[in-house]
């Protein structure tokens, strides 16, 4: 006998805290984040406690919030990895044994197990036809059932990237990176923006 | 009359729990965090309540972090982008006006007023030689009066990165993101991990 979704257990907690951790952090509770939390669930389960884990992501949508927040990885303390393919799949390895487990969305089971979230995913039907409860019931269904896992041994990437030397502009007096040409990237003209005023630090402490 | 830094609010928060917050996502209260802290802070309270702003960070170590925490961006929901040139600044910008505010670490003021942290970030001093309980009331000592901000108007890099199209691969059958070859980068052969074998879900839901 199956139980309720929303009273099992995942990541160490209950489905309704999951929902209020992720919708705190990402602003809304997005298929693909509910779809991760699952994906981590599997991935933690499999690797097993006591293991000190790095996490490598294949999309920059949605993923990496669901191991920042259900896993000790983050992106600035540089335990996980983000690789922008546009692949739903999450890597979580040991980095001293470089062995791990993958997860990925897996077509197949998702097309004949959860129609509503094979054609939202391979947006196959307008987002209005799918109203988020819809899928969020449907999601929180399946659960791992539409998911593959496969153990991995790492072959590339699961270096820490470490900082590299700090430098200084002679141009502007900022720091950068010292593995880079003489002038900071905002010097060279690779800036995102232009600057108009300084601001005054009146609430200084 | 200074009030004591760990009395202030930072980020609409006390002191006090920031660290806890950052204590709990990123492991350890990292000092580049603690800056960053002040640097969002003081991003936020330029750019004023009610304004939808998205963020820029120019390093990928540690100040991912502070965003992710006291703003409502993140990697996940693409609000936050991370360009990686080892600079430690933010922006945070009205994303319908494209203006906003950047806020970096000042060498000039960090070496004048708080030299156990400019020796630290320069790496000028071995680690061991400054235990972080030091660094750590330097930077609530200083707060914001080490950094500088100066208000910008976007020039690039402030568009949302759409997620592209899904495509399924003939070899695999995941999906990957159709701007892309026909085969997944793991099929071409640019893959950072070998399977080995799939698992069973045994605790589907």
């Amino acid at each position: 006998m199956k139980s309720e979704p929303h009273l099992q257990a995942v990541c160490g907690k209950s489905v309704g805290e999951c929902l209020r951790i992720i919708e705190q952090f990402h602003g809304w509770r997005a298929p693909g984040l509910l779809l991760g939390m699952y994906m981590v669930d599997w991935a933690l389960e499999l690797i097993g406690e006591g293991v000190e884990a790095d996490a490598i992501v294949e999309t920059r949508h949605c993923l990496p919030d669901a191991v920042q927040l259900f896993t000790p990885c983050t992106v600035g303390n540089g335990w996980l990895k983000i690789i922008d393919w546009d692949c739903f799949a999450v890597t979580l390895y040991d980095r001293r044994e470089l062995s791990g487990f993958r997860v990925h969305l897996d077509l197949g089971k998702t097309e004949a197990l959860c129609p509503d979230l094979f054609n939202w995913f391979m947006r196959r039907v307008p987002k209005r036809s799918l109203p988020l409860e819809v899928l969020e019931k449907a999601i929180l269904g399946v659960g791992r059932s539409v998911l593959t896992a496969e153990s991995v041994v790492m072959t590339d990437a699961y270096k820490r990237i470490k900082k590299s030397g700090t430098a200084v502009c002679p141009s502007c007096g900022e720091s950068f990176g010292a593995d880079r040409p003489r002038l900071c990237p905002s010097c060279r003209g690779e800036g995102y923006c232009s600057p108009l005023e300084p601001q005054s630090a009146s609430g200084a402490a």
